[in-house]
C-alpha cells in the first residue's frame, strides 16, 4: 500500500512523559526501543498517530501497548517540531505528560518496546531523539502547575499522611518546605478529609491519613477559589 | 508534483490567536478567508507548515503573510487534532497565541486572506473550522498566565499609567479589581520604573507614567521570585 499527496507531509507522533513517585524519588516511565532508529536505546513511550484516532487516544493507545499502563491523568504538554529532531525525516511529535500512582501500575513491555521501566528522573540514561528535552519541559510544567492546581494528589496513594504530601511537594519543587507553614496552607484550604485511619507498620507514632476532596475542590473553583501551595 | 508514503499522513497547520487591547476592549486579529474551505468566512491567521521550517517559524511566516504583523511575543498554545475538525481530511493544527501592542501594528491582508481586522473578542463572527474553540482556549490561557507572569506588559504601550495597567488586568481577568490593593501589589513587587513623565492631552490631572523593568524581573526570577497579581 502507498499514499500519495499533492504536497509533502510530515509524520506525526505522540510521546508520553509519565511521572510517578517511588518512596522519595520522582521517576518517569521509559521503554527500550526494539526498532530503528535508536534500537536498543531508552526513549519515551510513544508512536505514530493513526489517521482515524484523536491525539490523546493515540497517546493512551501507545502507552497501553508499550508499557501496559492504562487509566491515568494525562494532559497535553507541548508539540516539538524541529526540522532535525528525527533521522527518519520530518516528524512532529505532540507530547503528553501523565501522573500515576506508581504502586498501582505494573509495567510490561510489548510491541515496539523490548523493555519498560521506571527510572529516577535525576539518573536518566541517554535518551533517543530529543526526548531528554521533552522530559525537561515536562518537569518544568509539573513544577509550575503543582503549586496552582491540586494535581499532586494524582501521584499519591488515595489515603496519605501530611508528611507524605509535604515530601511529594518537596520532590516536585526541588526544595524543602517549612513544615508548619505547609500544614497551615494545606489545611487552611479545607480540601483534605481527615480520616479515622492511621498509617500502619511504622516504627514511629502512626500518623493520621487524609484524602483529597475533589468534589469540594470543584465546587470551590466555581466560586473563584484558587488553589495555592 | 506528488509525494508518496508507505503510511497515510495527516497535514499539519499552524493557527495564531493574536491578542491586542484597544481602549478597554480585548481584541483578536482575524482574517477573511479567500480560499476554500470556508471561503469568505472569518478565521484565525494560519496555514500549512512547510517541511523545511520549524513550527514557530511557520506561525510567524503565516502571520506576516496574511496580516502584515511581525515581531511579536508568540508562544505555543495547544495542538488540536480532532479527527473531524477539517473538511479536507485529517489536519492537525499547532496553535500559537501572541500578544501585541495594538497601536504599533498596522494590519494588511494578503495571500490566502482577502481582509484582516481586529475584532472584539466578545463580539466575534462565526469562525471557520474549530477556531472558536481555539480562541476560547487561548483566552483561558491568557487569563491564567497573566496573574503569574508579567506578560500583560506586552499588551500595553512601553510607558503606561497605573490606571491603564489596572484596566488591562480587569479586561483580561474579566472582573474589577480594588484600586488600592492592586497598586499595593504591583508597586510592592518593585518591577515598575517611575518615570519623570506624565500622560498628555487628558482633561483630568495628568497621571505619572511607568515602565516595566524586564531586566530586574529576570534577575529576581533567578532568585526564586514569583510574580503575582
Amino acid at each position: 500500500m502507498s499514499f500519495t499527496y499533492e504536497y509533502p507531509r510530515p509524520s506525526v507522533t505522540v510521546d508520553c512523559v509519565v511521572f510517578g513517585v517511588d518512596e522519595s524519588t520522582l521517576k518517569i516511565l521509559l521503554i527500550e526501543r526494539d526498532v530503528e532508529p535508536f534500537r536498543g536505546q531508552w526513549a519515551l513511550p510513544g508512536g505514530f498517530v493513526r489517521l482515524e484516532e484523536d491525539l490523546e487516544a493515540a497517546a493512551r493507545r501507545e502507552l497501553a501497548e508499550e508499557t501496559g499502563v492504562t487509566k491515568l491523568y494525562l494532559e497535553q504538554l507541548y508539540t516539538f517540531g524541529g526540522v532535525e529532531r528525527d533521522p527518519r525525516g520530518r516528524v512532529i511529535t505532540v507530547s503528553y505528560y501523565a501522573l500515576v500512582r506508581l504502586a498501582e501500575h505494573r509495567v510490561k513491555a510489548a510491541t515496539d518496546a523490548r523493555d519498560a521501566a521506571w527510572v529516577a528522573i535525576d539518573d536518566l540514561p541517554a535518551l533517543a531523539f530529543d526526548h531528554r528535552r521533552i522530559v525537561e519541559v515536562a518537569r518544568e510544567r509539573l513544577r509550575g502547575k503543582v503549586r496552582y492546581e491540586p494535581i499532586g494528589f494524582e501521584l499519591l496513594p488515595h489515603k496519605f499522611t501530611l508528611t507524605q504530601l509535604q515530601t511529594l511537594y518537596e520532590i516536585v519543587l526541588e526544595r524543602s518546605l517549612d513544615k508548619r507553614n505547609f500544614r497551615k496552607k494545606i489545611l487552611g484550604m479545607d480540601l483534605l478529609v481527615e480520616l479515622e485511619e492511621f498509617e500502619e507498620g511504622v516504627a514511629h507514632r502512626a500518623a493520621r491519613l487524609y484524602r483529597f476532596d475533589e468534589r469540594r475542590y470543584r465546587r470551590l473553583v466555581k466560586q473563584g477559589f484558587n488553589f495555592e501551595v
